[in-house]
């Protein structure tokens, strides 16, 4: 019954007539293959792949689930083949290195992707989204005869990946964590511990997984200083390159949860598994960092595809449903009451989706041409510049495009009424799916801290005035514009008030250190309604442009002039509460005693 | 591992230190029975049930769920026996008339015995939840035999009730539904159509289950005005009250669901049933009316009911969980981390769970003292007051506490980070069992058109001032008092603004009448905030008085003071934004044409 279209015509406008991606890879080194055509043809195949094979699995998987049996996970019905029909494509080379197989083309790219097959089932998606991360780990710290033996396997598409880092008594506080790994003297390490959700640890679809896991030397330093990384594969590698020897390691079991049913959570048990070093000894934390920014985009990304997913099916929703007449008077009168879309509040509803997930999508999309600078950037300042951006931005898209997902995908459920409650509707799947994505990764509060702690306040705010300062350009280059001047004008005044909180907050936390952390999350979500406020600006701006030479497409740019109202005088006003609150002090949070919470 | 204890500190404190209960029922006629050591006593004997019978199978009720085969339902292991054990403690018969089997009690003593109940294993106590609907339907509008038939048999709890009101195409649309009810030629009626969403529909707990039925007459008129109620039993009574023939009605199916897995929806099939017609031909909605305010209020305790559980049980986890350092240098040197309520954002969660708990805990009992006095008031003013000032308290209720009930449990989940998606903790059980509270009863966008539509501009405002003028008075004569002019000062502000908003609100619908939809939610949820605020600010003058005293349980008033302070700082800002944004003119929901919110 639910379904997913890809949104080629907003994809089209926030790649092409937002961000010039055809300038934006000429600009790059080694992009030469990424041709407007070329694009357009990736993408037209993927959202093909995504609806046609990858959506009809989406609620299946979720009423199925994975099934654990003697250290064995089957995947639902379906995921294994799509996997086939994935590797068959050559999608998981995409956006990686010739030299291991991959063809080449830049993050941004496999970011559109990642968008389409994410958005119609995330569950699966998960599957080549940790290879992903694996593959980005080796790539940028493994030796060359680590990429030949794991990475060239990983881009194929052979085998998967996974990231092992989290154990049952640390999460966010990874200083904290037990996992060992001997030396065995042969320059190989055995590792000994026990991981937990670990994301596609253990599956069906491929031949063997490549574990990434943290751990700790002997020797090595107490705390975060003392990790170190390695790759241990659940098949050691045969002379061939093949699966050779069973390694010592396991699947325990896999984790009940709320969501995200078709991917598998797994407890993984090492005992005493041959593992290889990845990068330095104990720099293990660092060598994630590097990667870091990339799959928190990835989580951001998450938001966007539960947002556009329930504004998709709850408009259909609306638009069919009849219930009640509008209260001026039946706008479908030969039925016997209106389609639910002629009332405000779904209007609002739905609206509200709509401007987060088109406006997230503009965020992500602009994100991944920064990675592409990051990586391709014709000169070491772009690169470096570049770099310094998409660290400000990546906690905000992270943790905002989560959080404002969520709300969407439960306005889309309540636009259904008891319906949205109801499983074969889609809408409490939709839910479900979404509310990790506030938690791995970095939870909403952690993304939080970075943002206004080691970003923002451990560079002076040099870091927020890099951001500030392009949205001065834009409203400076656009203040004498027509109609679109209505929401430059509360930009600039915010984009100014951005700065004046940030130096009182600074100022505050001089003398108290706890106002950093009373603070922050209401200083990310601020943040992220200017941030989208800015984009959702120069997306009226290419509108209006758009109108003013006469667009045969007139319709859909009015919607954008119009959902950019929407967002400006209907949610953006919530930056007037969160500037209350994040100045509010820390006492109000630090005074009662932890004893006395409750009685 | 989750579990539920009675915050009987609390309850003590909202009824007898707020509320004055012992005032209250001495003001009513007919509820001698309810001193407070009867109380004490009853409410001790409702904890130990909640949290002995019912807590134990809130878990185990989600993970099993309720069977359906060949038309017989079975609840979960150990739901049925839970259920004759609170017959046999005589807990159904609480509320009702001695003439009928009751105990004679007011209705707010069974509001209390609700929370508990509800808050332990609200899919349990749905069970009984529906029986008090049908009780309260046929007590108000049955006639004297239906009450000897049917009422003394769910008095007594032997029976159980449902009411079965919404239709596949109808749900908020009453006007439009289906289900037929022929003359028999005997005074009884043959009712045949098809019922869904129906809770406690079909069960294995008690032996009959009678059914309320909104159904159509043949000549009746078209719309709500056509609209007849009938009493429908699954066995039709015998000569001696007992279970005789089965009449032709039946479970088709129960629904998939997000939540309150323990708690069968079923699809109910009338084929000719017979049934008795309720209170008069085609005013069958307005029978529903007179009792639609309590059962709106059992719906708003569920948001009290899992706010109070997640705050609970995520105290409980930050209090134990160590991970990271505070801010401020180690906390708890003697082990390598700090527990998380050390953490500012954590705090954050856990009093905004804290403070909707209990101000909504004030809130609801305030309203239940009400429902007391239209009851049982010594005169036709002070019931015909209570009446008016309860409907309009009621949809505030009903969709502000179940609204910010789902983000106290969210939030609840969110302390857990990843722990709090995986199932055996149950915090995303609890979140999945509050989501429905949006939903039935009335979704939170009808309840706000009830509200600012219906209660507030069909009354040119009156009703609104007969709340104002209360706060006002509580203001004026809190004025000169201490510490708690810090928020007698903003409530009296916002208690000014919210009449002002109103009457800004009035003119503009005169204008056009789609600004009360594109109203209705941010006036609703900003009457709410004004609401607490009232109950908080009252709640900190008794902890004031208390402190003044010399109380011996300083604690715990220095803790009110403590959450009230939070309350307005943290939460109360939030008007800035509903008072803005209610104001934004119904334009930039309505000028986007339905078919261009998505290409």
């Amino acid at each position: 019954m639910a379904e997913y279209k890809a949104p080629l015509r907003d994809i089209h406008f926030v790649l092409n007539e937002l961000l010039d991606a055809e300038r934006h890879y000429q600009g790059l080194v080694g992009a030469e293959d990424a041709t407007p055509d070329m694009l357009a043809a990736i993408i037209d195949e993927g959202a093909k792949f995504a609806e046609r094979v990858l959506s009809p699995l989406n609620q299946s998987g979720d009423r199925e689930g994975c099934r654990f049996e003697d250290g064995e996970v089957s995947t639902p019905e379906g995921f294994s083949e799509a996997y086939r029909q994935f590797v068959a494509g050559g999608w998981p080379s995409l956006a990686h290195e010739p030299a291991w197989g991959g063809q080449g083309l830049p993050e941004s790219v496999g970011m559109v992707i990642s968008e389409l097959t994410g958005s119609a089932n995330w569950a699966w998606s998960m599957y080549p989204g940790l290879s992903h991360g694996a593959m980005n780990t080796l790539e940028a710290h493994g030796t060359d005869e680590q990429k030949q033996v794991y990475l060239t396997k990983l881009v194929s598409g052979e085998w998967t990946g996974t990231m092992c880092l989290t154990e049952p008594h640390c999460g966010t506080d990874l200083g904290l964590l037990r996992t060992r790994a001997e030396p065995a003297g042969d320059g190989s390490y055995l590792i000994s511990g026990t991981k937990i959700f670990i994301s596609a640890g253990e599956h069906d679809m491929a031949d063997n997984i490549v574990h990434i896991v943290l751990a700790r030397l002997p020797d090595a330093p107490a705390g975060t200083k003392g990790i170190s990384l390695f790759v241990v594969p659940k098949f050691l590698p045969d002379a061939a390159g093949g699966c050779g020897e069973r390694n010592s390691l396991g699947c325990g079991s896999i984790e009940h949860k709320m969501g995200i049913h078709g991917n598998a959570t797994c407890v993984m048990n090492f005992d005493g598994a041959r593992g290889f070093l990845i990068g330095p000894a104990n720099k293990g934390l660092n060598c994630m960092f590097t990667f870091m920014n990339t799959a928190r985009l990835g989580t951001a990304l998450q938001g966007l595809a539960h947002a556009e997913w329930g504004f998709q099916n709850s408009l259909a929703y609306a638009r069919e449903r009849l219930q009640m007449r509008a209260l001026t008077g039946a706008k479908n009168p030969q039925d016997a009451a209106d389609p639910i879309i002629v009332h405000p509040a779904v209007r609002n509803m739905l609206l509200t989706q709509k401007a987060f997930a088109e406006g997230g999508r503009a965020l992500i999309h602009y994100c991944a041409q920064l990675a592409d600078q990051v990586k391709q950037g014709a000169d070491p300042e772009q690169r470096q510049e570049a770099d310094a951006l998409l660290a400000f931005l990546t906690p905000i898209a992270k943790a905002f495009l989560t959080e404002v997902g969520f709300e969407s995908a439960n306005q889309g459920l309540q636009v259904f009424g008891g319906h949205g409650y109801i499983s074969e509707w889609g809408m409490e799947q939709n839910l479900r799916d979404c509310r990790i994505s506030m938690l791995y990764e970095g939870t909403t509060q952690i993304q939080a801290l970075d943002l206004l702690g080691r970003k923002v306040l451990m560079t002076r705010g040099e870091s927020l005035k890099r951001f500030t300062r392009i949205v001065h350009a834009f409203c400076e280059s656009a203040e004498e514009e027509g109609a679109i001047r209505a929401f430059v004008r509360p930009l600039q005044r915010l984009n100014r008030e951005w700065g004046d909180l940030t130096t009182n907050l600074g100022m505050k936390a001089m003398q108290d250190r706890e106002e950093v952390g009373a603070a922050a999350q209401d200083y990310l979500m601020y943040s992220g309604y200017v941030v989208l406020a800015y984009f959702w600006a120069r997306m009226a701006r290419v509108a209006e442009e758009k109108l003013a030479q006469g667009s045969d497409d007139a319709d859909f740019y009015r919607a954008k002039l119009q959902c950019a109202r929407f967002y400006f005088e209907r949610l953006l006003p919530r930056t007037l509460t969160l500037s209350e609150t994040m100045l509010s002090g820390a006492d109000n949070l630090m005074d009662l005693d932890a004893d006395h919470f409750a009685f």
